[in-house]
């Protein structure tokens, strides 16, 4: 095959996923807070030849609806309880050889010198299979958690994320790779000539060096990003090798898939260097009946408020001041027509009401949901990978493990039958998984980093 | 038995220990960068029933000795290379069972929502095994990898440290332990009476709260301490559960238990809640000359310079400006003489130089070496425990794991048929392990926490 398909797992560690109802259903897993679950999805996926696992985060139960924890834990809303997935992976790379590992980790609460440990050292421990999620923090209450009473500004905390990103590259070039001698017999651990300081003194950070990590198998984790708005993208086009994207439609998911490859290139990137992952929740049966069947059982299960939450810190926008039942086109809400626009397509109705946006929004933030026999998934992602939608998919599960075993026995082999999909590891690190060469940290990804 | 001997392991996630001869040793693991070195110990450590392994944790390559990171490196002392351990721990709780993992991490670089989260997480993820070594940074080199010039005063960190603790416990207090209802069929994910904000504003943090990890197994992890100043002391009488202590001579470790002792009555809390772990170094053998020999050994790999690299950075003070062959008597440095008076009482000689010193320091920062056949080491265990200076060991490896299977295999059985140490671990948390009682997050720990 000349080219390859790729496929990730996403979680976050919690009991929901983009499905807010996920922890409903009745085969999923009850005890989210022990490593059996992570490991026991981290080794199906690993069964199946996935490129990598990654984990969201959230740094704060949401309180936007009403600006109130209580609804929010009552009806188990996204983050309303979510373990810190760096600790999760780094539990995993202990028990898995191969899968990739990605976590997602804010530049807006922490410093680079701690960040750029965390994943040399996660890279280390998981023999070169790190990821790293680069998120910008967007949500008021993670700031009030940490301590700030205001997030920074869009732009602001797009600038900070750019010296982040070239702190921690400065930070896992201080090591060279061939630095650590190790000689027992004359006592030479390092050699110094390949060591040194990184004296960075920025805008919004200092930091000395050298890491006390030294040069991790990947040289530095795979950097993942999800921008969507302008200046997210070309963040994305800049820094990413993996693009995690949520669009419902497959002529978004083209449009998106076009403009970042676009970008990529004003920046002097080979486009095939980042890969793009549309998003989906599967709903495979033996027959297209049972998909079907599943899926409505799925969907039923999803709360209105508890997608009400998660909208409000979507959009920045309290929902909790208007009736259920009133129908959408009273609502004048900046910013959200387009979300409605979207939400009207994927339901059957065209009068919808707020509820109706909420149980849509709950059944997985407008996630396309890809349904049927393994032959017809197989055909949509097929589709869309040929058609210039996707580099691979990232599929989120609508209960897990269940959604991640049915997708590994059913969808896989299809997939590997077709001649799509590795039927075995080729090689051993994240990079290698992706088709990704060597990692830059020196004068290409530094000329990439000044902005244009 | 009425008092219960407690026995916990010291590792750096890193080449060396206290030993910075560590890696020389012929058959020490090269490998302290991969996970299956980490898995070694804490199973060897488990199948001998000790009550935690312990991760300190160094933030900076250590620059005191001619402000250089050259020579560091070169001679691979202390912090010269560190993984983060809280991801070395979070791996050993998903291939472990019962053995206590703690690890450090500094209340003067992070933030206390990231810090409560990271060990909220680890509880959950080892079913209630996590423990904190709580430390306060005092060294430049870490302020300047995190951006800040110069390191807070004595009292300024101990301050923070107070707040920082007091804004972690209201943070894992934030959940009731019967707060998760996790009704699938009614759709109520936690009682919203069962969890609360914090709204913490003081002098040093704010954070709203509440915790996004639900209340875990311990409540939250063991308090480890290892205050040696007197603010230093009355902060671990406050606060600590287990008390991780250096003294070379027994008189120094009676003193040190009967003082901290005394001071956690004067706060309120009753002694037997906190247990003393003076530290050693052991060097165990089928015979005696085995384990002098063993113990000759490994203190001729000790190199000099890298001892005073460590020495610089404990006493804040450049000796790479001195002579090497100096004699100590020349050498007027303050705050020192105390410490040449005790590398003279554990060397033979009277006529130390600063060489001597560098080397007795990289030999094991002045821990006493605990030397002979199971029956010997065991004996020297059974007079500390018995005749007041402690209520448990730490050891420190010579050599990773070689220091922990002899100890394990030769000196365990031997506590064992003393009737001094466990057959078999009786509970399943860190707090069952050391005999404390459940965990206080309120009134009690509140209190003990207001500055006397």
């Amino acid at each position: 095959m000349s080219r390859e398909l790729h496929l990730a797992g996403f979680l976050i560690a919690s009991h929901v996923t983009h499905s807010h109802a996920a922890w409903r259903h009745p085969a999923s897993e009850t005890d989210y807070l022990g490593p059996g679950y992570y490991q026991r999805v981290a080794r199906t996926l690993e069964r199946g030849k996935f490129d990598f696992l990654f984990f969201a985060d959230l740094l704060a139960t949401p309180v936007r609806y009403g600006n109130d924890i209580r609804v929010p834990l009552q009806s188990g809303t996204q983050a309303s309880a979510t373990l810190d997935p760096s600790l999760v992976a780094a539990g995993l790379a202990n028990v898995t050889d191969r899968i990739g590992l990605a976590i997602t980790k804010s530049t807006t609460y922490f410093h680079p010198y701690e960040v750029a440990r965390i994943f040399a050292t996660l890279d280390h421990l998981s023999g070169g299979r790190a990821g790293w999620n680069v998120v910008t923090s967007l949500n008021q209450a993670e700031a009030q958690n940490f301590g700030a009473q205001d997030h920074l500004g869009h732009d602001e905390r797009y600038e900070r994320a750019q010296e982040f990103l070239e702190v921690a590259y400065k930070l896992w070039g201080s090591w060279d790779t061939d630095a650590l001698v190790r000689d027992k017999v004359s006592g030479v651990f390092a050699d110094p000539d390949k060591v040194r300081t990184v004296d960075h003194e920025g805008t919004w950070f200092k930091t000395r060096g050298p890491l006390t990590v030294p040069h991790s198998p990947q040289s530095r984790p795979v950097i993942i990003q999800a921008g969507s708005s302008p200046v997210g993208k070309d963040f994305a086009a800049r820094w990413a090798e993996a693009i995690f994207e949520i669009d419902p439609t497959p002529e978004g998911r083209r449009a998106y898939y076009d403009d970042v490859k676009s970008r990529a290139v004003n920046f002097g990137r080979n486009p095939d260097d980042i890969k793009i992952f549309p998003s989906f929740v599967p709903f495979v049966g033996e027959t297209e009946s049972i998909a079907r069947e599943k899926q409505a059982f799925h969907n039923e299960l999803a709360d209105p408020i508890s997608g009400l939450i998660t909208l409000s810190v979507h959009t920045d926008h309290d929902f909790s001041r208007y009736d259920l039942d009133a129908p959408l086109e009273d609502l004048v809400v900046p910013g959200t027509q387009g979300l409605f626009d979207v939400a009207r397509r994927l339901s059957a109705s065209e009068n919808l009401t707020l509820r109706d946006i909420g149980k849509l929004y709950a059944q997985g933030v407008l996630l396309p949901q890809f349904v049927g026999t393994a032959e017809q998934v197989a055909d949509q992602i097929e589709a869309g990978f040929t058609g210039g939608e996707a580099d691979g998919y990232i599929l989120s599960a609508a209960q897990a493990p269940g959604t991640f075993h049915d997708f590994v026995d059913f969808v896989v082999p299809e997939l590997q039958r077709r001649g799509l999909f590795r039927t075995e590891y080729t090689g051993s690190t994240l990079r290698d998984h992706l088709g990704l060469g060597p990692a830059s940290l020196t004068p290409a990804a530094r000329r990439a980093s000044v902005v244009a």
